[in-house]
């Protein structure tokens, strides 16, 4: 079913383009030079259409909220109350202790070992990577993302260094050789930043080959790994692989290359904005002062009520439950996928996660381009994420990404058969 | 009874001092160099000694937990996961609609003007001031913050610029020679930081006429002026004075340069993480661009509930009531201070807020400072925060910040004995 297009053959420098001007004018105010690297997220403002009655929308990251525990999380939040002069009060930055030790148990049952003290609550893992990345990157800083890669992180990036380096990578992950030849150009990468599990856009997951050659490669080049895990607890097929972070735990000398960043967002809720850091020893007290000056601490309902929750249970019975719903939808979309446009589009078979990539086969719709197909789609009624917006520059302008989470399997179909009628009205 | 001492002779340069090496390593870990920037707030710090049993902590900037509205919170709370699959699912980086709405009723009833439009929701005030900041301020722009400052507002623009200049106050607010002198110097500042209503750490109030003063001198040198505003409903005597955005909004000239930020946690609760911005048209994409690189969104839920709570006109009444309650707070501990300590100190007579400024009278206690008398008074079981930590070069070292808020009035003649106790066991 895979026949995705993998261009392996370098590095490509995806660095904000913009000259900054010297000084950077809104209206009649100076603003920083660095607002005039920002560019709203394309997929957000692509929501706005799919909420058109009738939209089947194949293109947000929202997770199922057939997922959400309604009642678990009601006695949470009513819980969360009952101590209510220390949830309305000021709380610790660190994060509230209670939920930092559930944490700990969340990674454990994971096979990820982490003590509480290493652990850092974040307003969703948004802010985590917001944070590291202020950790870490000065403003010529080179940093690495892969091509495609989560645009909400390059964003984060880009707002800090003015050198960030997009890595292609294939079906294992990025290329060793392009690493390398980053390295042998004389670059001196800061950190590199990887979704090993079901990576947003693709779908993709790390060959554990791949991630201790990464690991290998980062801890010789002094590079720091930004392991970032929103949704290894999503996995519906194929065999768990250890995470970049506990690999390096088992040694030490790989141990402080490793940052690792997870959420509640995707298994428990995301309107929470719960997210968390594993830091090495050294860098958790400037985490802390960092974290201080950024929201001073998480909201103390939400944590209280997410330890609650964590404590009670009721999500390793929800996990189940949630790896099958988006196993169903996955192998759904793939059906319909196949049935209405098997000659059009090839794309690959996601072991979890929420996320299909796609690609036009131009042998067959010549040179379509996805961002064209879009607007005949959404006019049908379906709508989807060309894969162009994931990259920087030199876009693979026939990708697509689709969600499979938050569309029910039996409008899989209805969704394959828009897109086929949309692809139908292409130009000759 | 006042009596503090104001230097109005100029301007202090309070840049950051440390030599950013050209790598600055933590463990074996390059981080960023602003890392070595930052410092945690010794306030939060001296908050684990105040955890003591039996401590009086004047120490902290903590609300009155019996300010708290529960009843009307657990209410709020409760409804908020009515619509439980909106609340837990992710919402508008700009806050959610209804809350927004809210916000801006509750800003008319305090005769402030804003659309719904121009309000972006943050994280608590401070990821407001976290986020202007960044829109703002490039590496080596000049930002000017008052001696003494509210300090996590200070560690914010460190994170972002080596030139911060600290402006004396007299009790009217920033003096204004010293304003116009840094301008004749060659400075072109960027912004300025003010809290016109019972500021942190002083307690002190702008005057009418030095509000539209400093407006007219940001105005004229295109200087935006950030007006922090957590504690304006909370006077409790003499007359209001129209807020700085107010004042901007009735000339379209001034209009621009004035961005308004408050918070819901000196008047509902700090564990929600409430703030929000009101920012001048052009700058409201740019701000919504950065809070999406910041947290996506804030919470939900603690959207939802604050909203329901706003809406539910229990606040008008609490109001009333806090003020009363701190009015009451404050009156006890001036008149402790009075009897107790009345030839050693001096300190004056806030208007409103949590914080009342005093100082140590040489005459009477010689070179003993503040700083000193701290661990004596901590033995004697009484917290207080030494002025000179709100200053960053220079300090007053006789001052201190007495926060009267989460004191109970009975109370405050315990703390101020022990607080005479401590001095009278100073070294001759």
């Amino acid at each position: 079913m895979v026949d995705m297009q993998t261009i392996t053959t370098g590095t490509i420098d995806v660095s904000n383009s913009i000259d900054t001007p010297l000084e950077y004018t809104i209206g009649v105010v100076r603003t920083a030079a660095r607002v005039a690297a920002t560019e709203a997220s394309p997929v957000r403002d692509l929501l706005a259409h799919a909420r058109v009655e009738g939209m089947i929308s194949l293109a947000g990251g929202l997770p199922s909220a057939e997922g959400f525990d309604i009642t678990g999380m009601a006695d949470a939040v009513s819980h969360a109350m009952v101590d209510a002069r220390q949830t309305l009060q000021y709380g610790l930055t660190e994060g509230e202790p209670h939920l930092r030790q559930s944490l700990v148990q969340l990674m454990h049952e994971r096979g990820l070992t982490a003590s509480a003290e290493a652990i850092l609550v974040t307003t969703g893992s948004q802010q985590a990577i917001d944070l590291v990345a202020r950790l870490l990157v000065d403003p010529h800083d080179v940093v690495i993302v892969l091509r495609p890669s989560y645009l909400a992180a390059v964003s984060v990036f880009r707002l800090l260094t003015d050198r960030l380096i997009g890595v292609d990578s294939d079906e294992q992950g990025p290329d060793l050789a392009a690493l390398e030849a980053l390295i042998e150009a004389g670059h001196r990468p800061k950190a590199i930043y990887l979704v090993p599990d079901f990576a947003n856009p693709t779908g993709l997951t790390m060959s554990a080959m791949r991630r201790r050659e990464v690991l290998d490669w980062a801890v010789r080049h002094e590079v720091v790994i930004i392991e970032d895990d929103p949704y290894g607890q999503l996995r519906f097929a194929g065999q768990a692989q250890a995470s970049l972070f506990a690999i390096a735990q088992d040694d030490p000398r790989a141990r402080p290359w490793v940052i690792y960043i997870s959420s509640l967002s995707k298994i428990v809720a995301p309107g929470l904005r719960l997210g968390w850091i594993v830091l090495p020893q050294a860098l958790i007290r400037p985490a802390v002062v960092l974290k201080q000056a950024m929201d001073l601490h998480t909201a103390t309902i939400t944590q209280t009520a997410a330890s609650h929750y964590l404590n009670s249970g009721r999500l390793a019975s929800r996990l189940v439950w949630l790896r099958e719903h988006y196993r169903e939808r996955k192998e759904a979309l793939s059906a319909a996928l196949k049935s209405e446009l098997g000659e059009a589009l090839s794309f690959n078979d996601p072991h979890g996660g929420m996320f299909l990539w796609a690609r036009l086969r131009p042998a067959v719709t010549g040179d379509f381009r996805a961002q064209d197909w879009l607007p005949l789609a959404l006019r049908e009624g379906v709508a989807f994420v060309p894969g162009g917006a994931f990259y920087d520059r030199l876009p693979d302008a026939f990708t697509l990404r689709l969600s499979f989470s938050s569309t029910r399997p039996e409008q899989m179909l209805v969704a394959a058969q828009r897109l086929r009628r949309a692809l139908e009205q292409r130009p000759e």
